[in-house]
This record gives C-alpha cells, structure tokens and sequence, in this order.
C-alpha cells in the first residue's frame, strides 16, 4: 500500500492517507503540487506536502469560507476570491444570484490548471462569463482597486510561506480601501485547538482597521487542528445577523449554521484575553 | 524520532504523534494498555491502538460528555459512569454539589490503575468517598438497580469489540428502568464526518426506549473524525434547556456552549432522513 504523510510542520499531529494512485506531481513557480486519489476522500490536491482539497469533503470548508459573509451583505455584486486556485470559493460565490462579476486572484496558475484537470466539480465555476481570472499577488490586485468591491474571501494556505503577505495589517488596510461602505471580508485563520495565538493576531490585526471583526468556527476533518476559524471584518454591517434569504444549494452551510457558527461572546472575550486554556 | 501510528481500522485518515518516552506498555484480559509522552500532548492512553485522552486535550471530551445532561438535569444527586476507567468522566462529575453518589463501573481494571499511576490529573475523583467503583460490565450493573439512578453516563471505547453492549436497546432499556422519572442518559455516538450511519443508528435505537433523545457535537482534534457526536436521551425533560445555573469551573463547556452544541432542527431532521450529503 502507498500512504502519503502530510508534511505540516505546524501540526503536532501528522496525518497519513493511503494512495490508490498518483495522478499528478509537479513543481510550479511557487510550490509542489500533487493530486492523488484516496479510496474514501478521492482525489486529494495536495500543495507542499499539506492537504489543500478532497473531493468528499471540500464543501465543508468552501461553504462555510463563503456563505457566511455573502449572506450578512444585503447586495454582494462584486466579489474577489484571493486564492483558492481550485474554484472550490468562486463555485460557491456564484450561487448568488446578485453577484455581477467575480475576480479571481490566484498568484499560481499551476494550481488552476491542475483543477481544471482532475477536480471539474471543484473548478466548474471557473469558466462562467462572470469570472475574471488573474494569476497575480491578491495583495496587489487590491491595492489598486478604488472602493468598488463588495466582498473580498481569501482562501490562502496556511500562514506562511508567500501566503504571508494576506495576512498584515497593510493588507487589511487595502482591502478596506478597495470595498464598498458596506464592504466585508473573511478569510481563514488557522485552528482554535493548535493555532490560538494565530487567531487572537489575525483578529487584533483586522480590528485595527475594521469597525466590526468577528470569528466563526466549522469543524474541518483534513485540515490538522480541524477546529477550524474564519475572521470575517465589516466595514458597517454586524456579520451575524442574515441580510438576504437562504435558498441557495448548500450541504451544511444554512440559515441555522449561520446563527450557530459564530464563537458566543463570553467565550469570544475569553480568548481575546488569552485566558482560553489550552 | 519514535512514532506511534494509530490503528483505528475505522477511519480513513491515520494519525501518527511523536514519542519522547514510552512509559507504560501492558495487556490486560480485555486490551492493550500503552501510556507515551508526546511533546505536544504530553502523556496518552492507547487502548487497543487507539488513543484514548492526552493530558492536553482531555477536557474537551470529558466536559462536553458530562455538563451537558449535568445541567439540564434538575438535580442529579446519584450518577452512573460506564466506562471512562481514566477517571475523566468521574472527575467532571463531581464538580457538581448536588452530586451524593457516583457508582463508577469500568470492566478493566488495569486501565483504572494505569490512570491512577500516569494521569493522576484525570484520575483525581477516584478516591472521593462519593465515589464507588465496580469492575464489572455496565450493562450487568444497570439490570439490577431500581429506579433510583439521577443520570447515567457512558464513556466507552469506540462501539466495536466488547463496548458493543453499550449500544444495544436491550442496554438503553436497562438505562431507562434504571432511573427516576427525571432520569438522563448521555453517550458517545461518534463522527459525523466519518460515521454518520452509527450515529443514526445509534439515535433511533434511543428512540425506541426514551420519549426525548437529542444530539449535540464538540470538534475534538486527537479522536478521528473531529466532529464528535454525543447522543442524549432523557424519561420527561428537554436536554437543551439547563435547569441549574451554570457555576463550575470548565475550560470548554459552559451555559452559551450548552446552547449552541445542539444540531439545530432542521439539520438534525436531514440527518435522521439520511439527507446529509456526505
């Protein structure tokens, strides 16, 4: 039997998965990517040695990344996906009837095109007329935009390595600049159970430019940590509250999901003031 | 480096961890018993290859297991503990002063004494004079009482081998009869992500006994699958309501986490129509 161990050095646990067959292995401009098929997740996209995607389970993380903040805006028209070169995000904004246009920054065209190839259910969205794609750094991109922008997702890897620059206060700060007045955001922010001081900074960095911050959590079973956090920020609306029905497909993303994913706020303060323990 | 591979033929993902000492390896007439040191985790119980607890993460579990039915319970003066021969359970039982009698029934008594040596953190309540320990099969305890049990509360190993006897109706009838008109039952019922058919199973096997069988969750990171199922059941009340005043001390748990762990309805009626889509 083939296994594939995960190469996660922020992990205290490491994973392994037992590989069917190795469809793909190549080194981009940025990273290795490889696809293999696993005989319960399927296809499994895997960059730099850690489980970005399975085909079973993808929807978990792509709903929750996307739903949560396209429901608190009343109109998102306008929506960059930063990352997320699989389409898994882009797939799930389009289920929105008032979206308009997408741009979809992805710095690594590899990443595209492997999806493209073995994840069609994942990349499908990828080809809709609504959809720009550039193959550049979402830091970039959004600095030059100028306050047209309704929702911005960044669905990175983890925080390091060249997903580093997603995550700074001068990021946030472009990001504000580049949305509406009623603007939001989200992105990931690493897991409640290994990473807590990671969610605690990307929460104070977003808070230093955002009126609102909040954090919501989905339980993730390929991401190591797998309680896994979003932060959202907002320049105006509180992110809990629905602005628009829920009647769009979904398999665990929903109305009720929405009122239950938040972290409640005694708790919410307790980790603020580093006082969760463990 | 020393590692340990889980053996959980159960799950699609294998979890490995470190090993900086190996302090206790034995086989008892029901399993094998390891304790190692991990750097992250610091000491884990391995039963049968499957871990059990880590000194770390321990609370999440034994918390979830035990305050949700602890609270909405009116006034739990007599508990049963099934299993959990570590002393987990027993401890967070105990928090509660209503509590008079705890009969603790763990069928291995060697895992009772390797908890005792290497965990006495978790192991702590055992030697409370409220506290009874039998080393005998639950199942045959709860036969032979009548009627004066406040909860009963299991906290096996996963539902193969001999904890099989825990998750039958013939057992979930013995539970029932067992207790007063109030009485309350909690047990672990698995992952939602892995094994969504024993937790439905496992659900309407409860039904067939008890008048109000509910469900909750907690994301536990070192038991595969994550998404951890806790199935409750009670004779006359509702399980999402607290009934006492949430005033113990806990890292995880608490009155907002009592609210929000239960799967909503319309999710939960997905669930048992077996319209989850994963």
């Amino acid at each position: 039997m083939i296994k594939f161990f995960e190469k996660d050095p922020y992990a205290p646990i490491q994973y392994s998965y037992e590989v069917s067959k190795i469809l793909h292995s190549a080194k981009s401009d940025f990273q290795e990517i490889i696809v293999v098929e696993n005989p319960h997740f399927g296809k499994m996209l895997i960059l730099d040695g850690v489980v970005q995607l399975t085909e079973r389970d993808e929807f978990f993380y792509h709903e929750m990344l996307v739903h949560v903040v396209m429901h608190a805006h009343p109109n998102p028209k306008k929506v960059v996906v930063i990352g997320g070169g699989d389409g898994g995000a882009v797939r799930e904004v389009l289920k929105h009837d008032s979206v308009e246009k997408v741009y979809f920054i992805e710095i690594d065209e590899e990443v595209i095109n492997a999806s493209k190839k073995f994840f069609p259910s994942v990349a499908c969205g990828m080809n809709d007329s609504r959809v720009e794609i550039k193959c550049m750094d979402g830091a970039e991109f959004v600095k030059d935009r100028d306050g047209d922008i309704d929702i911005v997702i960044v669905d990175s890897t983890d925080i390091i390595g060249f997903a580093k620059s997603l995550f700074t206060v001068e990021f946030f700060k472009s990001v504000k600049d580049c949305m509406t007045d009623e603007g939001m955001f989200v992105s990931l922010s690493e897991s409640l159970h290994f990473h807590k001081d990671i969610v605690i900074e990307v929460q104070e960095e977003m808070k230093l430019i955002f009126p609102v911050v909040d954090l919501y959590t989905a339980c993730l079973t390929t991401y190591a940590g797998n309680w896994w956090t979003f932060s959202a920020a907002s320049k105006k609306h509180d992110l809990r509250e629905m602005r628009r029905p829920y009647k769009i497909d979904t398999k665990v993303y929903s109305d009720e999901i929405h009122q239950q994913c938040f972290m409640p706020p005694k708790m919410y303060d307790k980790l603020m003031k580093r006082k969760l323990d463990w």
